[in-house]
C-alpha cells in the first residue's frame, strides 16, 4: 500500500465558502479533530492577511499534534524586492508553522493580467521565495496556481515555474486546478508529464466546479502525486474544494493507497463535528458520511438489504463510522436506545414495557426536530427519566421576560424567573436582567438555583447554537436551540426545540441545570427565610 | 460533435430520493420543462408499480413533447411464464409510452441470491421480455442492473446477459452502477470491453455512491456510450444519480459532444424550477446552476475578477443562464464595493468623498459581525443611505415584548410596536401576538404597516436563519440574524448583529420592510384617524 499525504485546507481554503466562518477558538477545536483524524497537515489560515488567523497561530503553535503538521498560507514575494524584505514572507515564518505553502503563477496569462510583472521576474519571485523559506528551516509546499489551465495554454512556462520551485528546495509541487473547470483525463495526463519532468514529490489541489473535484483529485494519485489537499465536506468557495470525506474512503477503501490507516472509521463523526461547529447543515446525501447515504428507502431494496446487504452497498457503512437506515423500520433506533440505555448502567431490554415507551417518546421528539446526537445530556435526562432515576427538587417551569426598545436606545431584557420548591410548598421568585432575553433568564434563574446548589457556581455555559429547523415557514418556523455547559471538568451539552426560541432556549437551559444536578438530589439547602425574598426588576 | 442522449429518470429513480415526491400533476409540470430542454427520454415511472405513476402515463401519453420520447420503466417477466402472460410487461405497452426501460439481472450472485432463479432461466427472461416489447412496435433500453459489479465478479456471465437482450432485439443497453461505488478507470475499461464484445449501443447508469457520478457518466461516454440516464440536482436514493446538470455542461462545453444543443442556456432555470416544483432546496454551491457557483468573496479574486473574468471563471455563467455574484465580505476591499455599487447605479468612483465614508462604515459593521454576503439588500440601503436616496417615511424604532411561561402551558409571545410617523408628528401604537416573540413583533408592526402601504400585503418572510457568532460567551454571545423576503417577484435578504436576538431579529424584519418600500415612498396612505387607533394586547 503505497502512502498518500493528506493536506487538510477546511481553515484556510474552505473558509472562502459562503456561509463558512470559524473564530478562532473554533479554528482550534477543527485543528483539534482534524489531528486525531490522522491528517498529515492543517492549514490554518494565512497569517500575514488578517488578525484572526495570526490569533490562532499564536494559539495552535503552543499546542500538539499527533499526526498533523501545522501549516500556515501565503504568497511568494512581491515583484522586484528582496525576499527577506517581504513581510508576508516573516508572518510566515513567525507564525510557528512547521509547513509553508506558498502560491505562485505558473499560467503566463496570469502572470501579466493579474500580476502585471514580466515571466522572468515571476520565474524569480518563486525560486528565491522558496529559498528564502527553506533557508529558515521550513518544509515547503509551492502551491502551483492556475496549473493545469496555464498548462493546457503554455506547457514549457508551466513547467518552467514548477522548476523554478525545484531549485528553490520546495519539498512539494501542488498542482492547482483553481477555476475547477478540468476533466479528469486532462489531470492524469498532465499530472504524468509533470512527473516526467521532476522530481519533487507533486501534490493535487481541486475545485468542484465541474463536480469532478474528487475524480479529478483520484486522478491525479493515480499518475503519481503523492499529496492531495481538499477540505472536509467540499467546504470552499464557489462549488467547494475536494471532498476528502469522499477522497480518503475511495483511495483507501477502493484502491491501493493508505491515507489515514484505521481512523477512517472516525471519518462520519469528524465530518459532522466539523459541520456543527460551521453552523451549516450536513447534507444528508453526502457520499460515505451522510445520514442517507446507506439510507434504504424501496421495498425491494429494503428486502433485498435484509437477504444481503451488499446487493444494494458499495461499502459497509461501519467501516467509515456511518450506519445503515432503513425507513419505516424500528430496527435501526431501538438498537441504539437500547446501546445507550446499557451504557448508563440502565436496566432495559427488549421486553421492559419501559423500553417501548422511551423510544416512542424520542422518535416522537425526533419528528418533532429534536436532534439528540449533539445533545447527549439531554438523552441521558429523558432515559433516566424513563426509568424514574431522576428526582426534581425545584419546578423549573414558570418565567415572564420583558424586552423593550425605545427609540435609538440599546434593547432591554428583564427576566423575572419563578420557582416552586417541591415538598416545600414554598415559591422562589427572583428577577435580573442581561445583554439578551436568554442572558437575563439564566441570570434569574441562577440566583434561586445556587442559594440551594452553591456547587452551580462552577457551572458555565460555554456554547450557545441557534438553528431554524424548517425554514420555509418564515418566522414562525422551529428553531432548535444546542447549549453546551461545563463545570471546568466536564462539558455537556442539551437540547430545546419550539417554534418559540425563548421557549426553547429555556428547555436547553434548564436541561443543562437538571443534568448538572444529577446524582446531587441530596446536596440542596433549602433555607425557608432566603427563598421568601422576592427580586424585583433593578430598573 | 457527437450526438449523446440524454435520458433523464428524475421523475423515476429521482423520486427514490429521501424527501422527493411529485403528484402526477406535478410530473407533468416537470415532463414538459424537461422536454423543453430538450432531452431525448423523460423516464415517467413504473407504470406497474403505483396508480399514481398509471395516472401519470394516462395524461402524459395524451401530450405532445417536442424532443424527448415518453419511457417507461418496469421489470423482466417473471420466472417461468411466458411474457405475454406477464402483467407488468402489459402495463408497459398500455400506459402509451413510446420507449420502454426494463431492467434484469447480470450479476451472477445477484441472479441467485435476490432473484431466487437459475443463470439460464434469467437469461431467458432478458430475451425474451426485450422481444415481447419489440414485437409491439416499441424503443426498447436493456437497463443491466448491477452491470459492473457483476462484470467484476463474473464477466463471462454479465456479457451473456447483454447479449442475451441483444438477441432480443434492444434498442439500447443501459449499464448501471447501481450501488454507485464505481471508480471512472473502472467504468471507462468495462465500457470499453462491453463496446468490443456487442454492436448495440451503450447507455451508462451511475449512482453518486463514491462522488464520482458525473465522473463515471463523462468516462463511459468517452468509452463509447451513447446514452446517458441521470436525473435533475442529481436527485436520486442515498447519495443520488448522476446529475444531468453537471453532466451537460461537461460533456457539450468542455468535450466535443452535443446533449442539449442551444438549449443549455436554459439548464440554470430548469433545474431550480425541479427543486422548486419538488419543494426542496437548491443547492447554492451547485455546480453550474447553483447560485454560488460564480460567486467571487475574496477581495485579491475580484479585483483579478474585474480585469479579466477568465481568471476565476472555468465556463462564462450565461452560458448555462446562471449570473456572476459579487459578495461582500470581511475579506473583500473596496474594489467589492465599488463593483457593488456600480451594479445599482450609484456614482461612486475611489474619489468621491462618500465611497471612503460607506467603505468605514462596511469595515466596521463586519467587525461587529454583520455579514452582507448574503444580506445584499441591507448592503443596498446602507448605500443608498450613504448617497441619500432613502426617505423613511415611519421611525422603526419602538417596541415591547412580553414572553411568559405559567407552568405546563404553552409560553405565550405578545409584542406591542410604537410608530412615529414622521412630518405628522403621530404615533401609531399596535400590538399582536404570535408563535414566538418575532412573530409577534411582525404581526404587530404590519398592521401599521400595511394601512399605510397596502402593498405590503403582498410580502412575506420566507426565510428566518439565526447564527452565533463568537460563541465562546454562552447565552451572552452576539447573534446574527438572516431574513429572506418575497414579494412574490423578488427576494431579498436582510441581516442584523445585536448580543440580543431579538434586537437583531427587528433589525433584519425592519429593514426587510425599509428595502421593500424603496422608490414606494410615495405611496404611503396617512389617514390620520386610522394612526389613532391604539392596539391593545388581546388577551
Amino acid at each position: 500500500m503505497k502512502n498518500v499525504y493528506i493536506y487538510d485546507t477546511t481553515l484556510r481554503d474552505g473558509t472562502q465558502g459562503e456561509g463558512i466562518s470559524f473564530s478562532s477558538e473554533d479554528k482550534l477545536k477543527v485543528a483539534k479533530k482534524l489531528d486525531s483524524l490522522g491528517v498529515a497537515y492543517i492549514e490554518g489560515g494565512w497569517p500575514g492577511s488578517n488578525p484572526k488567523d495570526l490569533e490562532f497561530f499564536k494559539q495552535a503553535s503552543k499546542a500538539s499534534f499527533k499526526n498533523a503538521k501545522l501549516t500556515a498560507f501565503g504568497s511568494t514575494r512581491r515583484a522586484f524586492c528582496s525576499p527577506a524584505d517581504d513581510s508576508n514572507l516573516n508572518f510566515l515564518i513567525e507564525s510557528g508553522a512547521k509547513a509553508i505553502a506558498i502560491f505562485g503563477k505558473t499560467w503566463d496569462f496570469q502572470v501579466i493580467e493579474a500580476l502585471r510583472t514580466t515571466l522572468e521576474e515571476n520565474l524569480k519571485m518563486i525560486e528565491d521565495s522558496v529559498a528564502y523559506l527553506k533557508s529558515n528551516s521550513l518544509e515547503v509546499i509551492f502551491d502551483a496556481e492556475h496549473f493545469f489551465d496555464g498548462y493546457k495554454a503554455n506547457p514549457e512556462y508551466a513547467i518552467e515555474a514548477l522548476k523554478a520551485a525545484e531549485r528553490g528546495g520546495a519539498d512539494c509541487l501542488a498542482l492547482c486546478d483553481t477555476n475547477g473547470g478540468s476533466l479528469p483525463h486532462e489531470i492524469e495526463d498532465i499530472v504524468a508529464k509533470v512527473k516526467q519532468a521532476l522530481t519533487t514529490p507533486i501534490g493535487i489541489h481541486a475545485h468542484n466546479d465541474g463536480e469532478l473535484a474528487v475524480a479529478n483529485s483520484i486522478a491525479a494519485v493515480r499518475a503519481g502525486a503523492t499529496q492531495v489537499q481538499g477540505t472536509m465536506n467540499g467546504f470552499g468557495e464557489r462549488c467547494g474544494n475536494a471532498n476528502l470525506c469522499s477522497i480518503i474512503p475511495n483511495l483507501q477503501l477502493k484502491s491501493d493507497y493508505n491515507c489515514i490507516g484505521d481512523n477512517i472509521k472516525y471519518l462520519t463523526e469528524a465530518s459532522r463535528y466539523i459541520s456543527e461547529i460551521a453552523n451549516v447543515v450536513h447534507h444528508s446525501n453526502q457520499p460515505f458520511v451522510g445520514r442517507s447515504a446507506f439510507t434504504h428507502k424501496g421495498g425491494m431494496h429494503v428486502s433485498a438489504i435484509l437477504k444481503n446487504a451488499k446487493t444494494y452497498e458499495h461499502i459497509e457503512p461501519e467501516t467509515v463510522g456511518n450506519q445503515r437506515r432503513v425507513l419505516m423500520s424500528e430496527l435501526a433506533g431501538q438498537s441504539n436506545v437500547l446501546f445507550k440505555a446499557k451504557e448508563l448502567g440502565l436496566d432495559v431490554s427488549k421486553e421492559h414495557p419501559e423500553t417501548k415507551t422511551i423510544i416512542n417518546e424520542i422518535k416522537e421528539l425526533e419528528h418533532q426536530g429534536y436532534q439528540f446526537e449533539a445533545a447527549e445530556a439531554s438523552f441521558e435526562l429523558l432515559l433516566r427519566k424513563a426509568f424514574s432515576e431522576v428526582k426534581e427538587i425545584i419546578a423549573l417551569d414558570s418565567f415572564k421576560l420583558i424586552i423593550e426598545k425605545r427609540g435609538d436606545q440599546k434593547v432591554t431584557s428583564d427576566a423575572i424567573v419563578k420557582l416552586k420548591i417541591n415538598g416545600s410548598g414554598t415559591t422562589s421568585i427572583t428577577a435580573d436582567d442581561g445583554n439578551g432575553p436568554v442572558n437575563a433568564l439564566d441570570n434569574a434563574l441562577r440566583k434561586t438555583l445556587e442559594d440551594i446548589y452553591p456547587t452551580l457556581k462552577d457551572v458555565y455555559l460555554t456554547d450557545y447554537k441557534v438553528r431554524v429547523i424548517d425554514e420555509k415557514d418564515g418566522t414562525a418556523a422551529k428553531i432548535r436551540v444546542l447549549i453546551e455547559s461545563s463545570d471546568g471538568e466536564t462539558n455537556w451539552s442539551t437540547v430545546g426545540v419550539s417554534e418559540n426560541i425563548i421557549d426553547a432556549s429555556w428547555q436547553a437551559l434548564t436541561d443543562s441545570y437538571r443534568y448538572a444536578l444529577l446524582g446531587k438530589e441530596d446536596e440542596a439547602i433549602i433555607d425557608n427565610t432566603q427563598l421568601e425574598r422576592k427580586g424585583i426588576l433593578n430598573h
